[in-house]
């Protein structure tokens, strides 16, 4: 067994370690074939049989109604940021966008370039702290956007926004999904980059309803268009077969360990134990307002920056690695997807005790 | 050691097994980290090394000049289609397109959505089974696009076709790249597939000259533009990390073997082999003209589907596996990427050479 780390990375993040270890197996026999899993011709019938699976589990995992397709992408959420608006965007039309954040700015941003996209709330002025109760969409709007989590500002929906009734929902759920149940009905669109609670990065898990696909704007090149994905079973081209393969067992590993709602009550345990030290402490503090933490990835900071420093560098000593916030708000960050272990948190909470108490 | 087959998949295809051996040894811990590859942030130091170490892998194995980036997309050679033209094709420009296949086909009907594309030579009407020998380029052409090595067909560019002073050349080299020396200061961009000699599926080796990306069009969605990925050392999102991984191993490989020269003279040894018995055969012959025959793909065919169909099942319990020929065409395909052993070439003339003898 490789010594490890715990690893609190925002993604690539943490895998399960069975995961890793079955595909260790697999890397130059996939069952038996003779072939590695990385080798296989996406037309033949071990992966046919992999891509299968994958999208079986995914139905069945999260319930997924049969008037979705299940699609596999490249070119992460960012490249979703502009298929979408590029899909179902007209220049005459007015999308609405939830603005908490970073990566929901970028989408704002790609979308203004095909019709009018709209803010219809922002906590930017409040440094993204929380997310906003309400917001104020156009009647007419085609679409709602939202970020589910907010991976750099740790604050998450817990519910999904109200939309328009003519308007069809829109989630990048790239750092929450599969973390808990999900009602796949209520959305036309979920796009997901795979690095944090699905996989390794390099493949785009999106499901949409197929009206939609059919409804998508038709004079777009072959690769842009969800119907090419759709129509040929995301087997246009190669598809990334290693991170469809992974995602697989992934997503075997949830069901095994009991579905979704065991999943939600692990990530409440695992994030409730720091947010609560959090609550007690006087040297740490959390950056989002309560009622919007992040299951997923808890931010926090001391309030000075060299002591934040230090505390990064004894954890990284200790064991405790990529804790540190995005590169554009500092302070600290535990990313806690699902594959992260319970025992990394302890481990986290015991050394921010020790250095509490050691006066920082 | 997994017990292996030869495989002649044409893509996803054969990895040297050193580099799948090297890859499992660090799934759970890449260099002693305690954090597995493909669990690495894409901003850390441990992936911002091999990211480093596989651009210089590829600069100097190929000796691409200064003046050119080394770029990782994603989407596959399919989104060159189009990205080439989205950037390079104004729609009062040309573009001439060298059609020798499938795929040449595909990219010329993308490049028809932005500009005018022109055919300047094609081989369709004979089946495809050679590459002409002159191409009549429009003079104010933008650039002239072909495929270097055509899968499908069998088929290979010997040396790079002419172009018009003014345009620059563009090339899809997915099945050929980094098979043998190439003069990278020749061309404007160069792309590539990663899952034939490169790696895994997911990854896609971009080499443009520096002064295009500047060129660029720049009214496009940011995801869609070579300038983002130059800009910011492909990390402008987050790359398919395992790809780029296994990519530079590749060339290490590569590099250890001798270089592209040695690559070269190997794989003109494997494709001479079944050549020189195709020649011979009297049941057997193979579809290229002879003097457009590609070193990356042998294709042939008995000239009857029933024998075809027998000789595969035989191949197959022989443990040659993937050597039926692309759905378009029929017959057979021995596909020798760099990584294909010299002995499975062996294996497969001795097993025609007994098909042959008895009888078919």
């Amino acid at each position: 067994m490789a010594h490890r780390v715990f690893n609190f990375s925002a993604g690539p993040a943490v895998l399960p370690v069975p995961v890793l270890e079955h595909a260790r197996e697999h890397l130059l026999s996939l069952n038996q074939t003779g072939i590695g899993v990385l080798e296989h011709s996406h037309r033949g019938a071990a992966f046919t049989s992999v891509l299968q699976r994958t999208q079986d589990a995914c139905r069945s995992l999260a319930g997924i109604p049969d008037d979705y397709d299940i699609l596999f992408l490249q070119g992460g959420a960012s490249s979703q940021f502009f298929m979408v608006p590029m899909n179902f965007l007209k220049p005459d039309q007015t999308a609405d966008y939830l603005i908490t954040g970073s990566w929901s700015k970028k989408a704002l941003k790609e979308a203004a370039r095909f019709g009018t996209a709209r803010v219809a709330c922002s906590s930017e002025d409040q440094d993204f702290n929380h997310i906003p109760a309400a917001c104020d969409c156009d009647p007419a709007s085609r679409y709602v956007h939202f970020t589910s989590n907010n991976t750099i500002y740790g604050t998450q929906f817990t519910t999904e926004p109200e939309r328009p009734d003519g308007a069809f929902l829109v989630c990048d759920a790239s750092s929450d999904i599969f973390s808990r149940p999900m009602d796949f009905s209520r959305y036309g669109l979920v796009y997901a980059g795979a690095q944090k609670n699905l996989g390794p990065s390099g493949v785009t898990l999106v499901v949409i309803r197929k009206d939609l696909v059919e409804q998508a704007e038709r004079d777009l090149p072959t690769m842009l268009q969800y119907r090419t994905f759709a129509a040929n079973d995301s087997l246009f081209n190669t598809p990334p077969t290693f991170g469809i393969y992974l995602m697989g067992l992934v997503l075997d590993w949830i069901t095994e360990l009991g579905g979704l709602s065991v999943m939600a009550d692990r990530n409440a345990n695992k994030a409730g134990v720091l947010y609560e030290y959090l609550d007690r402490s006087a040297l740490f503090r959390g950056t989002a307002e309560t009622h919007s933490r992040s299951l997923m990835n808890v931010t926090f900071v001391t309030g000075d920056a060299d002591v934040d420093a230090r505390f990064l560098e004894q954890a990284e000593r200790a064991g405790l690695c990529g804790l540190k916030g995005h590169r554009s708000v500092g302070g600290m960050r535990a990313s806690l997807y699902n594959a992260f272990p319970q025992e990394g948190v302890l481990r986290l909470v015991e050394l921010m005790t020790d250095f509490e108490r050691a006066g920082g």
